[in-house]
């Protein structure tokens, strides 16, 4: 076997997760994550999770309005994925996934389904504004099975 | 203001933390610095810690077995930097820490010295098979003020 010691290693597959908040470290993310696969031709995956605790139970009875949420954040990631076509990143994929919590989604069934080598994650990703604050990317790098980095 | 929101973002100092037991995922994790060290041209530093727990009571009176483990260490911190600089890095510096808890020094130390916008470090580093195994890239990201990947 050939000594790979020191061969090249990049990522083909690429995960980043959206805070719909938005906030500094989620937009560097983003340009992190843009500037990687776009220079190695890597796939790219958006995603992003509307929560339980996103969803009151008077809103669980009222379906429009869950609907509504969904599709605001449908858009969100919609909006992002426009945003990477227009870098020049060719395969992008928008990802929203629903239910429990946010890492937990993540890891069991967006990752399992888009399967990344590489996730990236702001540092101060809260996903909206509540539950473990600024705690996602490091919960994702402690438990994913794949690189994770955590961009501040 | 210019809308930086697309803007390509790489990183300019990259600060990779090498495991002596060179493990699998430390070694990925060096390929990774000196694919992203050479694709932009970053300045490279290559940093590993003499732990206080790898150094006996009876070691600590004997300079010279204390001599012996520093010197094999910066021998192995050269050897990496040698690679770095075959590999076409050109800006490579090799970084011996000492004393305290591995993660305490790194950040304590070498980072304030070295100034790096990203730590990169292997996902199973336990620096001497001891210790809090598994989870230096993992306190690393926790408590470090800029971004860190964990590789695995």
């Amino acid at each position: 076997m050939a000594d790979e010691s020191n061969n090249p290693l990049f990522f083909r597959r690429i995960l980043i997760t959206i805070d719909e908040d938005d906030r500094p470290s989620t937009s560097r993310a983003f340009r992190f994550a843009l500037t990687m696969a776009r220079d190695y031709q890597a796939h790219l995956g958006i995603a992003s999770v509307l929560e339980n605790n996103d969803i009151s139970i008077y809103e669980s009875l009222m379906p429009d309005k869950l609907n509504q949420k969904r599709d605001h954040l449908k858009a969100i990631v919609q909006d992002y994925a426009n945003r990477a076509k227009a870098f020049v990143v060719e395969d992008v994929r928008s990802i929203v996934g629903e239910g429990g919590d946010v890492d937990d989604v993540i890891l069991q069934k967006i990752v399992p389904e888009f399967k990344p080598d590489l996730i990236v994650s702001g540092a101060d990703v809260d996903f909206a504004s509540h539950g473990r604050p600024g705690a996602i990317g490091l919960r994702l790098a402690k438990k994913s099975d794949v690189s994770v980095i955590v961009i501040r």
